[in-house]
């Protein structure tokens, strides 16, 4: 590992999110909410850390792609202590560790909070917490469709040559291609929502937030009551479809504004997400019909709504599930472990990935009667080299560990076993609510402070697809970092 | 599939099974219970539907090991429904599901129970119960290291050389060898253990029960309150001795009676057992300390009892471990998941494939760091092959999906979350006892009777390693099989 340069893109980062923080000022003088020095504190903060970085530590042109791992996480990390600034700074929360919790929540795009009631905090503040979704949900769709394809990272080489433009070999060039590309397509879909949200009702400031949460996949609403608050079919309906959207690689939208429409049925991971969602919601409208709901429409309104919003890790609430039937309830937690696409903004295990490992499982069945058959697994028209299928099963056996691990440790802190185990899946896949304590109309607040800081490790690693975060815990990684080269003690060096 | 030839051997078995069925009739009349006659008729049935699969269908000396797919899972429905009939004419049970339950939770070395009460049941349904439960375990073990290996089942190929004796091609030759060789070992351990537990105040009856019932690590006890009847320190250590020595591989019981003691300390997967046990001891000893238990030494007595009573599958109860806090509740329910070791009498997943997952998770993330090394997964000094490897992987795939399905399926029958997620695991992994309405002070009986059907299934195929079951489920198979020759059919064609 390269620290030096690792340690210069930090800087870099920060002095970015340092201008970032300035967007909510307008908002608070709009709405008079006192906070604009909240803001100017944390951005001058972060724009002194980062500046500090870069001056101190000079850019390393040769920084390559196991550099990523340290990049991703470190970024993260740092993105999410810069957001924690403001609201510690506003005095509306109780605690340091609640701040960091909450903006990693944002970051991540995950979505859990720690507030019990929305509607006190200030308005600057509500938006600061959408935008931490939207820049989170931007970073992980460059994350996921130009540096992790390009590290291996169980399965995701399957996209690597999906993305148009020149596959460089260092990490900066293909990072900007991409980057320019995708977020012109995240910023364009974002637009569209706000328009149709306020043609629904809503204003600029409740529509900008919702927007934010929903193409992030974040899920933080400015109401406590969530999406219900509005009580509007439409509504429902617009963020219905726009994290369907935000589920779905963006690869797909980038061809599809190219006017190749077709992609989106080629493209056999998008059928069966699309499958998915469907059959989700049919089992759990006939669970409900009758024992919850008395109207087909309400109930299947609530059911749609609640399957998008789970399987696309987003988190939003129009019904309490956690009074659904148990079979439901257990439907969810499985659409929860699924997730999003590949390359979307949504989190959790990917539906490429489940549909691999489905494939991979049928397989061994037809191994069993055929023994001597030679049997290959595609995935639309290609041929899943053994590799990438290996690397599958590895993800999910690190997967696998990492939850019965963190599920341990929540409950060791007196966390009770629904609520701990919820919780670490609702992290860890980066939903927000989980079921009892932390069900969709309860918080996180009320946890034990290291079960807090446990479900923040849980929101990062989710985040980074797992191995870019376990990666930096092996001393394997650690043995191949060099140490870092000041830029002073270069210049030292120099002048003698 | 050789129909006729599969038939046959079920006939054969089902004769041997009326045998045994006329075993508990010494001990009815010892006791004065009236059950002598429930007894015979249903050894009558037995030998009857026995003797006319062996009329109807000839031998066929041609059986491969694809057959054993569908002798095993016949076999056991088969077992499993004479295994009933003494229950069902005892007229102590509600209905004919009901015993169905309870005869193949005994045969599969399960121990779940429709029973509230067990003293109310005549002596010798008590010692009919238990007897399920060993011919259960001597079924089991012969079928783990005779058949499976050579099926090639999720990495049991791995113990495919271990078994001493000539590997033939054919399927009985290799099953009789293996059979009298472990079987011996089997009776030898289950004597010594009936006399350690006499020594301790047991009588002759309540110490073989509780011997069958340890050594195939199946859990029904001849008292409602399970093993804490006794509060006995030293029957305890017994039965957690020889629970232990039941999830061990009875290979290596094999060669320790040989002389060749070093061998358990020489298996990689025994120590991994020693391990988890001795971990699992520790940790729960010191989150109940003070908060369950005052004492230490109870402390340490239930954990171990527990911990042993888990990973082994067993399912025997001195604590009602529902009311210990969250983190020992997950990790009992991790163990229930891991199981014992391969060839042993033991359910689950097999230590043996947790340690070769846990080896492939690490695997993976050195790959990240050393993208070029080439690895290779070791179990003890042998070099597993990627095959092997695979077949572990695809198992765990197996697993995963129909545990998610059955969860389903028990859940939508009404049951509450917990419940119907533990009573699955406590099936599928042939435990016994779950966690709140099937905790270990409940039972059974009150689920839904398609609950119960779920979960016979469940028990079948956690028994059968999954694959032996869900094949015959494949439509496939079922293209390989063959139209059966009937006896007189041929002999019909034989006098034209």
């Amino acid at each position: 590992m390269r620290t030096d340069g690792v340690l210069n893109i930090l800087g870099k980062l920060l002095l970015l999110i340092s201008l970032f923080i300035l967007l909510p000022i307008p908002v608070s003088l709009i709405y008079h909410d006192g906070m604009t020095r909240a803001f100017l504190t944390s951005a001058l903060i972060g724009a002194l850390m980062g500046g500090s970085l870069i001056a101190l530590f000079p850019p390393n042109s040769e920084l390559g792609y196991r550099d990523g791992f340290a990049v991703a996480t470190f970024s993260w990390l740092g993105l999410a202590f810069l957001g924690a600034l403001p609201f510690f700074f506003s005095g509306s929360f109780p605690s340091f560790v609640d701040c960091y919790f909450e903006s990693m929540s944002g970051f991540t795009t995950t979505g859990s909070t720690i507030l019990s009631n929305m509607e006190i905090l200030p308005r600057s503040m509500l938006f600061w917490r959408a935008l931490t979704h939207w820049i989170g949900g931007m970073g992980i769709i460059v994350l996921s469709l130009a540096v992790l394809p390009l590290l291996g990272i169980g399965g995701m080489q399957l996209f690597q040559a999906e993305m148009p433009g020149p596959t460089k070999e260092r990490l900066a060039p293909r990072m900007q291609d991409t980057a320019r590309i995708l977020w012109g397509v995240y910023v364009l879909i974002t637009f569209i929502e706000i328009i149709l949200l306020m043609l629904g009702g809503m204003d600029l400031f409740d529509a900008s937030c919702h927007a934010f949460a929903s193409l992030a996949t974040g899920g933080f609403s400015t109401y406590t009551a969530s999406v219900s608050e509005f009580n509007s079919p439409y509504i429902e309906a617009v963020i219905i479809f726009f994290m369907f959207v935000a589920g779905t690689n963006f690869t797909l939208h980038y061809h599809a504004l190219h006017g190749r429409w077709r992609v989106y049925w080629q493209s056999e991971e998008f059928r069966f997400y699309l499958t998915l969602v469907a059959v989700s919601s049919l089992i759990i409208v006939l669970a409900n019909q009758g024992r919850i709901y008395q109207s087909w429409l309400t109930n299947i309104r609530d059911a749609v709504f609640q399957v998008v919003s789970i399987i696309t890790t987003t988190g939003f609430g129009t019904a309490d599930f956690d009074k659904w039937p148990a079979l439901c309830k257990i439907l969810l937690v499985a659409l929860m472990f699924i997730g999003g696409c590949a390359g979307s903004t949504g989190g959790g295990i990917k539906v490429v990935r489940m549909l691999l490992f489905l494939k991979y499982a049928r397989l061994q069945l037809r191994k069993l009667v055929h023994p001597n058959e030679v049997n290959t697994i595609k995935m639309g028209n290609i041929k899943v080299p053994q590799e990438v299928m290996l690397g599958v099963l590895g993800f999910l056996a690190i997967y696998i560990v990492f939850c019965g691990l963190a599920c341990m440790a929540v409950t060791a802190q007196g966390v009770d076993m629904i609520t701990g185990v919820t919780a670490v899946i609702a992290t860890l896949n980066n939903i927000g609510p989980g079921l009892n304590a932390v069900g969709p109309v309860q918080n996180f607040g009320a946890l034990p402070a290291l079960a807090k800081v446990i479900l923040i490790i849980c929101m990062l690693a989710g985040r980074l697809e797992l191995y870019t975060v376990v990666v930096l815990l092996t001393p394997d990684f650690w043995k191949m970092a060099r140490r870092p080269k000041l830029r002073n003690f270069k210049r030292l060096s120099l002048s003698r």
